[in-house]
């Protein structure tokens, strides 16, 4: 089946500091004529850190469009488009958890919100961990905190954890760890 | 830890078809002031299909954010905030694979891009399914297709199914099947 939808016009709305907003003329596979709305930004990187006894580290964050503080795995944007997802991924693990890797293994693709988002997000499995001194941005407020596995998965279960990367990377991340065993 | 940011001031930005744009001026916990865009919407609904012999119903849809076809749990916009949501992921499954299913169990509450949408994603397991014939929304150009869930799992290792409540809502309901055999 023939899927594609061909841009026929770009309309730019929105320049923001995280995002950009663009309103497409498209024509479907039919012939007819629709628009859809897009968000475009960077991307972001995900860590998801287990330290050698078993426990993962979280971080809590005040997240505004839903006035609520998230139990989410550790991440942040790219810098720039085309940066390394990987040395992304280093960065935010230290500036937000102050853990380094000695492993970081790109275990998944994430594709958060396509019917209306372009964001990807680089999601790694982080090992071999050492614990330094976390040093978020400024005006970053943000507490990191290790958890037994377990404890993350009930959390899940429970709807504590309910940010979707951070359920698709945890229960991504015991998949692989009990495929290893 | 306070984390909480007092909106202080709300500029609209656009009204698009499925989206709203905001650019909210925002008092930090320290009391410096800075800027937050937001997506606003009013959510969907997410269907995790499972027939009587094991197998899920997926969707391929082309979504025109990555001008990608993504394989995905069939999934539907709430027609007005406030709506039920599981009225919507009956109204969804039924339009976009034709299944009705006799039990629809709330299993996650997922946020998908809770740094810069409110975007909230019901998602309901579907049993007792019933076949009948899909008639999704004209212009919306959608296949279904069973696959036997551990087809379905080999495709998350492998980064065929890779949209994030995809992801999420699949592994998910693994771990409830395996928990109550």
């Amino acid at each position: 089946m023939n899927y594609y939808e061909k841009t026929i016009g770009v309309q730019p709305i929105y320049h923001g500091n995280i995002l950009d907003v663009e309103r497409l003329t498209v024509e479907l596979p039919n012939g007819k004529i629709a628009t859809r709305d897009v968000i475009r930004n960077p991307g972001a990187s995900v860590v998801i850190p287990i330290t050698d006894d078993g426990q993962i580290i979280l971080v809590e964050q005040f997240r505004k469009p839903n006035d609520k503080v998230f139990i989410e795995l550790p991440a942040g944007k790219l810098d720039f488009p085309g940066e390394d997802p990987e040395r992304c991924a280093a960065r935010e693990l230290e500036e937000e958890t102050g853990y380094t890797a000695q492993k970081l293994e790109k275990i998944l693709t994430l594709y958060p919100a396509p019917a209306f988002a372009d964001e990807i997000l680089h999601i790694y499995l982080a090992t071999g961990l050492s614990c330094g001194e976390c040093h978020p941005d400024e005006d970053e407020f943000i507490t990191a905190k290790a958890y037994p596995l377990e404890e993350a998965l009930r959390m899940i279960d429970e709807g504590v954890i309910c940010d979707a990367k951070s359920v698709a990377g945890i229960l991504m991340a015991e998949r692989i760890i009990n495929k290893r065993k």
